[in-house]
């Protein structure tokens, strides 16, 4: 891109722009690149002098954070696309950037291209925001719009993205949820003004959503989607998670699909806002590190690091236990006169609502009972269903999933 | 929205936040302002030499023009929502800042409170944009969504929208596609480094879509939208034009309703991204103007404005003859053996070539026609229309619509 696009972008920053180093694993791998800019010594990148910006997008905390660090030591402008690095030490690096004066941009750490974490830290940082809601790993999105449009398993699915090149041959950071819990808890930092402690992000992946969930959900004008969520409590309290949810098919998210990620924003002057796009790939992540290339160039310009906004070290994350929500949950049942009776008793008996209910028979004289309850306490959901598991009707609860509407 | 989130506003600038003066139009007016704050003498407030900022949201160019080219000239810098007066001065206001070390901002002059001026400025400045499309005036998109829900006539909606405050009692600005020219306009000035001669810009309005083309463009599996479109034909070549539009039901676009606007924009890097959010209204453009004064606020605690970025005063604007597009044509004629095949003959005759057709019966013998083409030449099917007019079978020609998808 620095190639392709370079007159307009040297136009753009006002200071030309030379690609002096590029450091790789191996110089065994053929590359487009001229061989005389290669090396495998990394370290000889940040402590060389002649260089003013470092573009680390080498992922992975390890060697990516001795890198870092040393480059802003060294007074070295910093642009990254690591998510997990800035996710776990983005309070630390933010601050030394500051107290150097310098750049420390990731616009392309979350949802790829689509602009948004400058965005979240200028043009919306007038606003309260109260909730933030995101798409945020193309690879989940892609299989489960695969699993919704093919009615096919979670592991057909996840075998074609592989083919595909979508998701790597251990899926586990994109669809256990670690990826999109790594991005949200960055966008939940700028807008909240503190880092997330990762250990109290509620978790859950995709691997358990079945295509029947994806079909029964389209039943009730739903479709299923992985989010990064998260709430205000109140004054410096949020809560964060990251699980698949039941998404109104009127909402915004509701209709990114395949690779595209999406993120909604609800602000207390703004209303609700929506920014959408690829999530990942070579082309949308040069475009966000470029940008923020360019806004380098500009500090340089004008000897200004007027974009890096530190945030504090660490807040308080509500655990999940106290989460109001509708759940969607999908039993297995002995189909008997009383079965019905006996467990709605269940959810009742903890304080669980129900709102609907979708009933039918299932092989060998089984049913399968699909709820939607009211807003419930999730501590109140969770003792439910395991009450249900321990229920002498209940042949297995199949599914539970939270819903977002 | 600066008196509820003052304190966490004041921590994001840096730098405390004193509202001096705010000029009216009229005293007499009640208002929830602190009444020594209030003044009708506007020059006094741009010539105050105890004030920084000015937020502009007066609208129109006089005297919002003289009072904001005083400000700059007088070391302040300026905020502006005023969408006319960047559309036609933006070029010579920007340079004028940027030469007393000024900032003029104008997020909320686009899209409300969407982020979408300065995510063009910053973020998305490494790409090199091949087209743009948006929704980008609330009225507008309101009426052409009544008009699709309830199968009412423009008249119909446009009283609805007035009824709700929605549109003024003169909707021309809205409805003409005059307010969405401002807005392409300034858009494609940004990306493409240069303001947009307003008279070069074809311009055409909602005032002739019938709820009928709106249940028949369904039928094809698109929507009618008022879009602004900014093409990039060819090195320092765009065209840039305002008309109602089939969009394909699959399209982002599509789905942004009542009064939301969306912003959708292909660049060769970052592929297609999509903003969208409230495109107007007090709340969403305080988030916008407040994001902008944010930013005033670091410029002034580092002493750059380093997101003033000017742009030339003009640049060549093809004009809409030369456009190839699709187009959605619909034609009430008499109801004769060989009317198909005059019909169908006029549109090969100019090189029009046809995809689809849905005819159907009308009242009195009469046949309707819709016509969707292949990609072709405007000027060809402007030359096509004047002669169907004159064609001794055509009763008239109801409508002709561009399609983008």
């Amino acid at each position: 891109m620095l190639n392709d696009n370079h007159a307009a972008i040297a136009q753009k920053i006002g200071v030309p722009v030379e690609v002096v180093k590029v450091g790789v694993k191996s110089l065994e791998k053929p590359r487009h690149i001229r061989p005389k800019l290669l090396t495998e010594d990394l370290d000889s990148i940040v402590n060389d002098r002649t260089i003013d910006v470092i573009l680390e997008l080498i992922g992975g905390t390890d060697p990516a954070h001795r890198l870092v660090q040393i480059a802003l030591e060294n007074g070295k402008h910093v642009v990254t696309a690591n998510k997990e690095l800035i996710a776990k030490q983005g309070a630390k690096l933010l601050t030394l950037a500051l107290s150097k004066s310098l750049d420390l941009h990731f616009e392309a750490a979350v949802g790829g291209g689509i602009p948004i974490v400058q965005p979240l830290k200028h043009q919306l940082a007038g606003n309260d925001v109260i909730k933030m809601m995101g798409i945020l790993n193309g690879t989940s999105n892609y299989i489960l719009t695969r699993m919704s449009e093919d009615r096919c398993s979670f592991e057909t699915a996840l075998k074609e993205a592989q083919k595909k090149g979508y998701a790597e041959a251990d899926p586990t950071n994109d669809v256990d949820g670690i990826d999109t819990k790594y991005k949200i808890s960055i966008l939940s930092s700028i807008v909240f003004g503190a880092q997330i402690p990762l250990d109290e992000v509620y978790c859950e992946g995709i691997r358990n959503i079945s295509a029947k969930d994806i079909a029964q959900a389209a039943q009730f004008g739903y479709r299923i989607k992985l989010l990064g969520i998260v709430d205000a409590i109140e004054k410096s309290k949020v809560r964060v998670r990251v699980h698949p949810a039941l998404v109104s098919a009127q909402h915004p998210l509701a209709s990114v699909n395949g690779v595209y990620n999406g993120v909604w924003v609800q602000g207390d002057f703004v209303g609700d806002v929506m920014f959408s796009g690829r999530g990942a790939g070579g082309n949308p992540t040069a475009s966000a590190v470029v940008g923020d290339l360019i806004a380098v160039g500009r500090t340089m310009m004008w000897d200004s690091p007027a974009s890096t906004i530190p945030y504090a070290d660490t807040m308080d994350v509500e655990s999940i236990e106290g989460l109001e929500s509708k759940y969607y949950v999908r039993v297995l049942a002995k189909d008997r006169p009383l079965g019905l009776g006996q467990i709605a008793t269940v959810f009742g008996k903890h304080n669980v609502s129900l709102a609907s209910l979708d009933m039918h028979p299932d092989r060998g004289g089984d049913a399968e009972l699909v709820f939607m309850t009211h807003v419930s306490r999730e501590e109140n959901v969770q003792r439910t269903l395991a009450e249900l598991r321990t229920d002498s009707l209940v042949r297995s609860v199949q599914s539970c999933i939270r819903v977002e509407d």
